[in-house]
């Protein structure tokens, strides 16, 4: 498994690779569901790229960039236990040089949930992914369905753009108690982390309500709500009944919609989805 | 030569071409300086392909994008004969389709000079030009001096967000009385024409003032204004004298400075500019 942690270096190890390279992106601190996304990467095209790189521009002033966890040695083990070709590390001053100064966005579908919730955090998003997918030049990319409208505004970005790869979404990988396997659950306490299954919870709450014919989005939400309420540390930033494409939020409904969340434990602010499936 | 019209039709001629490609973006309604440029293309790649394609999103809402001069049959033919191998013609609809919604934008530089009267222009040009990029994958893309800063907006666009190629800047064409070639030119009425070289005179004049010493970019504007105004069909739309990186105005100067300026002959809009250079 070779390293790259600058941009020059990547572009020259991507030229030695085979012609099908699949690219996971991530922010390092890695865990199953990322593991999984590296699998697929691997067998899907022979060659893995990984980056690992906690992007400071999809951060807001007030949000948990410094104290973001970061363990690259350990996250350097299970990416070559894997077989990860090569991992790309670069610095913030490398992907940011002084002076940097261009921006892609998605506008529409980042204006909502995560956009809402975290002004600019898209076009951070965006921009990097941009650069990252420039400099690793992959056939496909992969994306956890955890992050929902992520995958959406990449998906997005890549079509409009015009971009010479695919995006691949994978779904979510969940701890046995159905909590979504996520970095930031490291910060979860022992009490919050006993509650934090109930955006699980909600999620299957709202599949059940589909599947007995609830077709009202905001009597799913009501309902997802309530239950979330009863989880004492649980503070509720959104929930949300979408359409799958414009996430515009539904009342009533034809297609399944997507079923999203972001709910805080303490300081620590966790996010879920489901795309709700008709039953068999 | 082949046509293509559709994105899918460029990237599947693009994948039969040799590795390396040179590549110049146009509105069509093409002159000389197009064709210094798609020439270089050829011979510094090997195989050139040429872009018409008068881009709506760089035009603002009172411009001039639905009488832009349009004459496919003559360009065409000038493509064909200096050896073009692929001119991709799509409709507005296939570069925009419904729900279009990315945009790249470089900011800092794109804030003066063109991008003060014209806003949104440049949004418009890194949207195109980066969807562009993706569809041809050229090796090297070629750029008239004429437009310089839209030069230097490109290439930040293509530094910051590392795309792979390289991008090369052509001295104007100009007409025997010094005009620089522009597809709007066929707007001057014949008074118009014969009033238009005083852009460049400007430009000669702001020459001769920094070979004699003058380092103050206040007087040379002062200068050059004075004589633009001798002229009574132009009126000015901005005369800068500006760093060549940043683009911000120069009072004291100690290296030789982008002049450029826009002037309005009636409805027509001209711009040109030179980098001054020290006498040899």
């Amino acid at each position: 498994m070779k390293i790259a942690k600058t941009i020059a270096e990547m572009k020259e190890l991507r030229r030695q690779m085979p012609q099908k390279v699949g690219f996971v992106p991530t922010m390092g601190y890695l865990h199953e569901g990322h593991i999984t996304l590296v699998r697929l990467a691997k067998s899907e095209n022979g060659a893995a790229v990984v980056s690992i790189f906690v992007n400071p521009t999809q951060f807001g002033p007030k949000e948990d960039f410094e104290k973001y966890p970061r363990n690259t040695e350990r996250d350097i083990a299970m990416l070559s236990a894997v077989g990860t070709d090569v991992v790309f590390m670069p610095e913030p001053k490398e992907m940011y040089p002084p002076k940097f100064n261009s921006w892609v966005t998605v506008e529409g579908i980042t204006e909502r949930l995560e956009g809402a919730s975290r002004p600019g955090h898209f076009r951070g998003v965006t921009t990097v992914v941009n650069k990252l997918f420039n400099i690793v030049e992959p056939t496909k990319a992969y994306f956890g369905q955890k992050d929902a409208q992520q995958a959406l505004v990449i998906q997005k970005m890549v079509a409009d753009l015009n971009m010479n790869l695919q995006v691949v979404v994978v779904p979510t990988v969940r701890e046995p108690d159905g909590l979504a396997m996520s970095s930031r659950n490291i910060y979860l306490s022992t009490e919050e982390r006993r509650g934090a299954p109930v955006l699980w919870k909600s999620l299957e709450l709202a599949q059940k309500l589909w599947n007995n014919g609830q077709r009202n989005g905001e009597q799913i939400r009501r309902e997802m709500i309530d239950l979330i309420e009863d989880e004492p540390l649980a503070r509720i930033d959104y929930v949300s009944v979408a359409d799958t494409e414009s996430l515009h939020e539904l009342k009533e409904m034809k297609r399944p919609p997507l079923v999203s969340l972001a709910v805080w434990f303490g300081k620590t602010r966790l996010i879920d989805n489901k795309v709700l499936e008709d039953p068999a």
